[in-house]
C-alpha cells in the first residue's frame, strides 16, 4: 500500500502517535472532538524515515501532497499563503512518538516575506505587529535552517536597544523591528552567501527539512539515548495556520491545567497574559495573571475554556496540561497533553478519578509512578526558599529527605551535639559501622566517596534519613575540622542544608516543610494491597525502625541485621573483648555478656512486630569491622582493655584481609565460631519464648543464615541452630515453632540451590551481595568506573539501583526453580536494596517470589510497585 | 540366596574384592594360582555388615561355619587348633575391599595357652620361639581384644629389661619371657577382671568380633572420611595358619619387590633376614640383607622366589610387593599388592610392560598418576640427606622442587646477591608484582602468608621455581633485616633450605640432586599425546617460560599475562607515568614508552612459539599495582618524576580499592582508557606482521579481553582492538588474520556467554577468579576459613587447586552450552591454575573444552591427564 505521508488534522487520532507524533496525534483528536484547534496537517513519521534512507530527500512526491493539504487549509482558513492581501501563516514543528521537550526544532510564521507583511499591516492595522512577526520568523529561520549562529541575531536585537535606550524588546517601535529585519537579513547574507528566502513556499519545504534534520541532531540523539528511546521511525512535522495572542487587548495566550498540579485538587488552574505570545507568559518580564481572573475580561471565552477543561479530562480521563491562544477575541486550543504533577498530586488525582467514575481501581493504580511517593515520606525543603538558593555543589542522591544542620566531623561529636540540643550534619571522606551514633544524632549525612550503595547511603536508608554520599568536590579534614567545597572552606559549626533527592548542598540553612500524607495516599495504598500479589516486608535493626515500618504497611521484618545491634557503647567493648580472646572459654565469656543485649533487642523487636514474622540474619560481617582503625581509638581500647598494644596491632593487621567482600564473614564466621551462632540462637529464641509469654503472641522467629555457597554450609549452621534452640524450647515447656533458612547471596548458593532447599526452610535474595560477584562490581568501588559504564551505554542502569535481570536475575530464576523443585513449600524473598525498586519488585513478581523486604521508608514504594508488577502482568484472558 | 559368610581361600578370587577385602581376594587369587600360601578362610565383609545391622551380633550361624573350614584348615595343616601335641595356630587380620594401612587390627598366634605351649615347645624343641610367640599373643589380644592399654604391657617388658640389664627384646631369655607371660596375665586380670581366655575357640571368636569392631574404631572412621572412602559393607576377617621365621636359622622372613621400586629397572629386589619376623625387618634393629644374598643361604627356596616372582607379576601385570616367610626351609607368600614406587619407577616400569607385552598403552597410560610427575620435573633434595634433618617448619607446597640460598628479604637484595653470583632465597611476608624481579633471581621463595594460589605460589609456579607460602610460624621483620622460626632468629645470608613439593623448611644446607628425564618419559607422553583429546597449552609471558613450557610439551600459549611485562626496569616507570598523567595527551605519551618494550616481548613470544597459538590478555590488574606502596619507594618515584609526593599520594589513595578483586581492573580499564587497549593491540600486531615478514611464520595472534561480564563490554572492546588492528594490517600490506576472544571469569560472563559468543571468537575460562566470584572466596584471604572447612569436611578440596565441579564446573558448563549454541565453532579453553590440576583437566575433557593451559612445569602433568581423562571416558562399545 502507497504511503499516504500527509494528514489533515481531521484524519487522525490519538492512537496514531507512532505514525503522526505525539502532537500531531493529539491535535488531530482534539479536532475531531470539536475543541477549536487552528486548522493544520502533519506530515508522517515514515516521510522522515524515507529522508534518511533516501540519503536526506524528502520522498519524490511529499510537496504534491503538501501543496494540496495546504490548499485544503487554505480554503477553511479563507486565507491564501503568500498572499498579500489576505495572507496565511503557518507554524511548523517537529512532534515524535515519544516526548523529546526542546530537543528538535520550531519555526512560526512562515509566509511573510516584504509584500505580505505589507498587506499584514493594513490588514491587522499593527503595524508593530507584523514587523515583529517577521523579525521573528527570520531569526528562528535563520538559526535553524540556516544554521546561523543564534548570538549573531541577539546582537543585533542588543545593539539596538542600546542605541534607544531601552531594557525590553516591547519597548522597540515599529521602524526599529523594521531596522532590524533588514539588519537580520544582512546577516544572513554575510554568514550565508544567501539571501533569506522571499518565496513561502520555499520557506515551507526549507523548514521541513530543517525539522527532518533536527531528528539527527547530536542533542536529540543524546537525549533519546539517555532516556532508552528506541525503534522510532523519525520526527512528524506538523504544518498550522498561525494564530496570534500578541494582536491587541483582545488577543492573548496562556497554559491551563485541568486540576491544580501541585496539591491535585479539582479546581481550574492556570495563567494567562492579554495581548502576549507564549514565551512572554514563562519569561518572567510580565507576571501573568491567574486564570479565574480571565472571567472578568472575557466571560464568553473563559466559559469556552471550562468546557473544554472538562471536555478534554473526560476524554483523556487524565489532569491535561493545556496551552491556548485568543486572537481578536477567538479562543484557540494548541495543545493538550497529561500534566506533570508533584507526587502528592498524582496520588490525590488518581483517588478522585475513581471516586468520579473516570478511571478504573487499577487504572488509578498505575497513574501513580511508585518511586515518586518517595517525596511524600520524608521532610523537604520549602521549593520557593529552595529555587532561590543556588546549590554549593551536587553529590548522589543516596538517601531522600532534606537535611539543615551544624557540620560535625566525627561520630563522637554529632552525638554530644545532639545531646546539647544543636542540629547537626554529619560529614565523612565515608563512614563505617564506627560512626552508626552519630549517623542516628545527625539530621543527615554528607560523604565524599562511596556510591549509592556504600555504608553511609544503605545505613541513611534504612534510618530514612537525608544522604548525600559521593561528593567527589569535597575534601574533608576531620583531624583539623574542617572541610573544602571546590575550595570554599567550611568549619565545624557552619550550617549546611542537604537535599537527599537531588544530591544537592547548601551552604546555609533552607526552611523545611514536613510532609503530609493526605488521606488519598492511605486509600491508594489500600487499593494497591487489594491488587498486589507480593508481600511487603522490611529490612529492620531496631524497634523503632520496625515501628516506622509498620506505619507504612510492612507485614513482616525481611532482614534484622544483627550486626548493628554491637555497635553501640557497652556492646562494641564486648564485641572487641570477644575478637581478641585467644581461646574459646574468653570467647564464651564475652558472648556471654553480649547475650543480654541480643536477647532484649530481639524482644523489642518481637514485641514492636506481634505476630508479623521476623526473620533474623545471623553475624555477617568480617570481625576486623569491629576492631578501631584510627590510631586514638586503638590507644583507648589498650587502655580499656588489659590487651597490650602489640597484640592488638597483631590482631588488627592479622584480621586485614585483601578484598573483605570475599573473606572471613558470613556463616564461615558461624563455622569458625559455632559458639557465636550459639549465643545469637539463645538470644532469638529466649526473646521469642519471653515475649510469647509475656504477651500471648504466636511468634515463628525465622532465623537466616548468611553467605551460604553450598549445602554444606548451611548443614554444618542448622545442626548448632537445632541444638541450641531446641534444648531451649524443650526446657521452657513452651510449644515454640522456628525456621532456619538462608540468604542466596553466593552464585554458588544460587547454583546448589536444589541441594540447600533439602535443609533449609527459606531463601531469602541478598541480591546486594549477589550482584557484587555475579558482575565482579564491589559496590564500594565502582564509583571508577560505572558512571564510564553509564556513560557509553554498557550498562542502562546501576545495577545496584535496578536489578540486573539478565546476570543477577538469571541467577535468581535458576536458585528458585532448583529450590523450588526440592522443596516446594520454600518460602522465597527478597532483602538486597532492590526489594524497594520498582523494576526489580516487578522481576521479583515474575519470578514468582512471596515477598519483598526494604527500608522502612520504601516499604509504600514497594507496596504500589508490587500492585504495578501484578496489574501489568495479569493474564489476558 | 542365603549368604555363605565364610570363603576357604581357594573358593575366591581377586575379583571378589568387596564381599572377601583386598587381602582375602589375593590371598584366595595366589592360592588358585598354585603360590604357596599358609592356607586359611575368609569371613566375608557381608558378616561384619550383618555384624553391625545385628546390634553389634555375629550372625547366628557364623561361628558352625567358621567351625568347618577350621576343619578343613586342620586338616590340611595336619595339625590340630589347641592340640597340645601336634597344634594349629593362627593369625586373624581385617582386610576391606579399600586399602586401610594400619587402621584395622590382627592378632597372630592365636591357640596357644599354657597346654599347648608345653607341647609347642616339644615340637619345636625351640623354649625361647614358644614363649615369645604367647607373650606377643597375649600382648595383641590384650590390646586389641580385651582393650588394655599398649602401654601397660610395655612397662612390664620394658621394667623386665631393665632388671635384666638388657636393650633389645632379642637379649631376653626363654625363662624372662615365661616371667613377662605370667606378668601380662596379672595385668589383664587387674585391668579387665577377667582372665586371659585359655580355650582357643574362645580366643578366635572374641579376635574375630574385635577385628568387626576395628571397622568402625575412630582413626578407622577419620581415614576413610579423609580418603573419601565410601559405601563399603565392612571389613572382610582373614584366619590363616600361622608360619614363622623365627624358628631356627632355617627359617626367615622377607619383603620383595618385582621391580626396583626405585628405579623401575626390571631387577628383583628386595631385603630379608634369617631367623626373624616381619616386624625384624623393618623395625632397624637388626640391618636384613640384599635378596641376591639368599640364593647363597639356600638357592632352592631363591629360585622358587624368582618363580613366584615372574608367575605373579605376569598374572598381576603389574610391579608386586610380596612379603614372604621361611617356616623350617619351606617358603610361604604373605602377601602381595601393587608395589608403591618413585614417579621415574612408575613412568619405567609402565613404559617395560609395554615393550614386554604384557600391559597395554591404554593401562601403561592409566597406571602413572599425572601429579606423580611434579617430581620428575623438579630439582629434588638428596633424599638420603632430607631424611636426615629435621625440618624447623612447614608451610604449605606451594610450588614444587627444592632450593637451598641465603636468605634475603627484599627483591632489590636478590637481584643485587644473586648479580654477585651468591645463591638466594628471597623470604618475604607476603609478595607482590613488585617482587618480581627478586622472585626471578632467587632459588626460591618463602613467604608468611598467602595460600597456594597467592601471588608468590601463582607466579612460581609460573617459573617452575620452588616456593613454600603461608608458613604462618614465621614472621619476618624486613625492615630490620631478619626473620623468626618459631622463635628462632635467622638473619640475612643464614642459609634455609625450601622443599616446595612438601612445604618443609630446613634450616641450613641440603645437598640436592637435579632430575633427570629418562627415556621412558618421553615415551610414555608420547602414548600420552596419542590418546588425549584436549591440547595443551602454557601460560606463559617470556621466551624464555614459552621455550621451557615447549620442551615439556606445549602446544600453543593459553594465557600471556601482559602486566607482567610492565614492572621491570624502565617499564614501570613509564607504566607510573601513564597512571599520574593528568589527561589523555600524557597518558597517550607515557603509553609509547611502553609501546617498543610490549612489541619486542611479543615478538619475542612469536618468534619463541612458532607456528604454535598464542593467546594474548589485555593488561588485567587494577593500576594501583603499579604504584610504590613503600615509603621509600614513593618517595623515589617523586624524585624520578616531576611528580609532587601530595600528588603522588593522593593518587594512591584515590586508586586504593576496598576489594581490588571486585575493582577497577581487566576490561573495565580498557574501556577507561581505550588509549591502553589501543597501545597493546598495536604492540601484538606490529609484532606479529614483522615475526611474520622475517621469519616467514603464519602467526595468528588471539587477543584476549579480561574480565568480561556482558556483551556490550566485549563488543566496546572490540571496536578498539578491530580498528587499530585492521588499519595496521591494511597499512602493512601483509594478509594476518587475528582472533579476538575473551576470558570467562565473572559469573556474569558465564550467564550471557550466548551473547558474548556473538561477537567474541573464543572463550578461555579463567577459573581462579571464576572460582573467587563464584564461591565469594578471595584466594588472598581464604586461609582463614578454608583449613577449617577441609577439616571438617565443608569442601573436599580447595577449590583453587582442584575446580568445584558442583558450583563453578556448572557456571563453565552453562557458558559451553550457551557459547556453542550462538557459535558452533567457539574455541574454548581454560588458564586458571585448574588447567594443570588432573580432576579439573578431566573436567574440562567431559565439558568438551578444546584446550587446557598451565604452567609450563605442568605441561606433561596435563598432557597425561589429558590422556588419563580421554581412556576413562572412552564411550563403551
Amino acid at each position: 500500500m502507497e504511503k499516504k505521508y500527509v494528514y489533515d488534522f481531521s484524519e487522525g487520532k490519538k492512537e496514531m502517535k507512532s505514525l503522526l507524533g505525539g502532537k500531531g496525534a493529539n491535535l488531530a483528536e482534539m479536532t475531531n472532538l470539536g475543541i477549536p484547534v487552528p486548522f493544520g496537517f502533519t506530515i508522517t513519521t515514515e516521510a522522515c524515515h524515507e529522508y534518511y534512507l533516501n540519503n536526506e530527500k524528502v520522498p519524490s512526491d511529499l510537496y504534491n501532497r503538501v501543496d494540496k493539504k495546504l490548499l485544503d487549509l487554505e480554503k477553511r482558513m479563507n486565507k491564501k499563503f503568500g498572499d498579500p492581501s489576505n495572507p496565511l501563516l503557518v507554524s511548523v514543528r517537529s512532534g515524535a512518538a515519544a516526548s523529546m521537550p526542546g530537543m528538535m526544532d520550531t519555526i512560526l510564521n512562515l509566509g511573510l516575506n516584504e509584500k505580505v507583511i505589507a498587506g499584514l499591516i493594513k490588514k491587522t492595522n499593527n503595524e508593530r505587529f507584523a514587523w515583529d512577526a517577521y523579525r521573528r520568523l527570520i531569526q528562528m529561520f535563520g538559526n535553524v535552517v540556516l544554521n546561523v549562529p543564534g548570538s549573531e541575531f541577539e546582537k543585533v536585537l542588543d545593539n539596538k536597544k542600546e542605541t534607544k535606550g531601552v531594557e525590553y524588546d516591547l519597548e522597540l517601535t515599529a521602524s526599529d523591528l523594521k531596522e532590524i529585519v533588514n539588519d537580520y537579513k544582512k546577516v544572513i547574507l554575510e554568514k550565508t552567501n544567501k539571501s533569506f528566502p522571499d518565496d513561502p513556499k520555499e520557506q515551507l519545504k526549507l523548514a521541513i527539512e530543517a525539522v527532518f534534520r533536527s531528528w539527527n541532531n547530536e542533542r536529540a540523539k543524546l537525549y533519546r539515548k539517555l532516556n532508552s528511546i528506541k525503534g522510532l521511525l523519525g520526527t512528524a512535522v506538523n504544518i498550522q495556520a498561525m494564530v496570534f495572542g500578541n494582536m491587541g487587548e483582545t488577543s492573548g495566550t496562556g497554559v491551563c491545567f485541568t486540576r491544580d498540579p501541585a496539591t491535585g485538587e479539582n479546581k481550574f488552574y492556570g495563567e494567562y497574559l492579554m495581548n502576549a505570545q507564549g514565551e512572554d507568559v514563562v519569561s518572567g518580564v510580565r507576571t501573568p495573571k491567574k486564570i479565574e481572573t480571565l472571567k472578568e475580561i472575557n466571560e464568553e471565552i473563559y466559559n469556552d475554556l471550562l468546557e473544554i477543561r472538562k471536555k478534554l479530562e473526560e476524554h483523556y480521563k487524565d489532569m491535561q496540561d493545556i496551552e491556548f491562544t485568543i486572537e481578536e477575541n477567538k479562543l484557540f486550543i494548541l495543545q493538550t497533553r497529561s500534566g506533570k504533577r508533584t507526587a502528592a498530586a498524582a496520588v490525590k488525582i488518581a483517588v478522585d478519578m475513581v471516586n468520579e467514575g473516570l478511571i478504573s481501581k487499577e487504572e488509578s493504580i498505575l497513574r501513580v509512578d511508585p518511586a515518586s511517593l518517595d517525596q511524600l515520606l520524608h521532610k523537604q525543603f520549602d521549593p520557593i526558599a529552595q529555587s532561590q538558593t543556588v546549590p554549593a555543589t551536587k553529590g548522589l542522591p543516596a538517601s531522600p529527605g532534606a537535611a539543615v544542620g551544624q557540620i560535625v566531623f566525627t561520630a563522637e561529636k554529632a552525638h554530644l551535639w545532639k545531646e546539647e540540643g544543636k542540629k547537626v550534619v554529619l560529614v565523612r571522606t565515608e563512614t563505617s559501622p564506627e560512626d552508626l551514633i552519630g549517623m542516628n544524632a545527625a539530621q543527615g549525612i554528607l560523604t565524599a566517596r562511596g556510591g549509592m550503595t556504600s555504608h553511609a547511603a544503605v545505613v541513611a536508608r534504612g534510618m530514612g534519613k537525608c544522604c548525600v554520599s559521593g561528593c567527589s568536590d569535597i575534601v574533608v579534614n576531620e583531624y583539623e575540622n574542617y572541610m573544602k567545597i571546590n575550595g570554599k572552606k567550611l568549619v565545624e559549626g557552619d550550617y549546611i542544608s542537604l537535599d537527599g533527592s537531588t544530591g544537592k548542598v547548601y551552604i546555609g540553612k533552607i526552611p523545611t516543610v514536613d510532609p503530609e500524607l493526605s488521606g488519598s495516599f492511605g486509600i491508594l495504598m489500600q487499593w494497591a494491597d487489594e491488587f498486589r500479589r507480593l508481600r511487603v516486608r522490611t529490612n529492620a535493626d531496631t524497634p523503632k525502625d520496625a515501628a516506622t515500618a509498620i506505619k507504612f504497611g510492612a507485614e513482616g521484618i525481611g532482614l534484622c541485621r544483627t550486626e548493628h545491634m554491637f555497635f553501640e557503647g557497652e556492646r562494641i567493648k564486648a564485641m572487641r573483648e570477644m575478637i581478641l580472646a585467644d581461646n574459646l572459654e574468653a570467647r564464651k565469656k564475652a558472648l556471654d555478656k553480649l547475650l543480654p543485649y541480643q536477647k532484649s533487642d530481639f524482644k523489642g523487636l518481637f514485641e514492636a512486630m506481634g505476630h508479623r514474622p521476623v526473620t533474623i540474619r545471623l553475624l555477617d560481617p568480617p570481625l576486623h569491622e569491629f576492631l578501631p582503625k584510627e590510631e586514638a581509638d586503638i590507644q583507648e581500647l589498650t587502655a580499656q582493655t588489659n590487651v597490650s598494644i602489640e597484640k592488638l596491632r597483631n590482631k588488627i593487621v592479622s584480621l586485614h584481609e585483601q578484598n573483605p567482600m570475599l573473606g572471613h564473614r558470613g556463616c564461615r564466621l558461624g563455622i569458625s565460631y559455632p559458639e557465636i551462632t550459639e549465643m545469637q540462637t539463645r538470644a532469638i529464641i529466649e526473646a521469642a519464648l519471653e515475649v510469647k509469654k509475656e504477651k500471648n503472641i504466636e511468634i515463628i522467629p525465622e532465623i537466616m543464615i548468611p553467605l551460604v555457597g553450598g549445602p554444606n554450609e548451611f548443614k554444618n549452621q542448622k545442626a548448632v541452630v537445632k541444638k541450641v534452640a531446641d534444648e531451649i524450647i524443650k526446657k521452657s515447656g513452651i510449644n515454640l515453632k522456628y525456621l532456619i533458612g538462608t540468604m542466596i547471596e553466593v552464585p554458588r548458593g544460587a547454583l546448589t540451590a536444589d541441594r540447600i532447599a533439602e535443609e533449609a526452610e527459606f531463601f531469602s535474595f541478598g541480591t546486594n551481595d549477589l550482584t557484587q560477584m555475579t558482575l565482579g562490581f564491589s559496590r564500594d568501588d565502582v564509583a571508577s568506573f560505572v558512571p564510564k559504564y553509564l556513560e557509553v551505554g554498557i550498562i542502562e542502569k546501576d545495577p545496584f539501583q535496578a536489578l540486573d535481570q539478565t546476570g543477577v536475575g538469571l541467577l535468581v530464576e535458576i536458585a528458585v526453580q532448583k529450590g523450588r523443585l526440592t522443596r516446594e513449600s520454600l518460602k522465597l524473598g527478597i532483602c538486597g536494596e532492590h526489594g524497594g525498586e520498582p523494576s526489580s519488585i516487578e522481576f521479583c513478581h515474575r519470578t514468582g517470589l512471596d515477598y519483598v523486604s526494604c527500608s522502612p521508608y520504601r516499604v509504600p514504594i514497594a507496596r504500589l510497585a508490587a500492585a504495578h508488577a501484578a496489574i501489568i502482568n495479569k493474564p489476558k484472558l
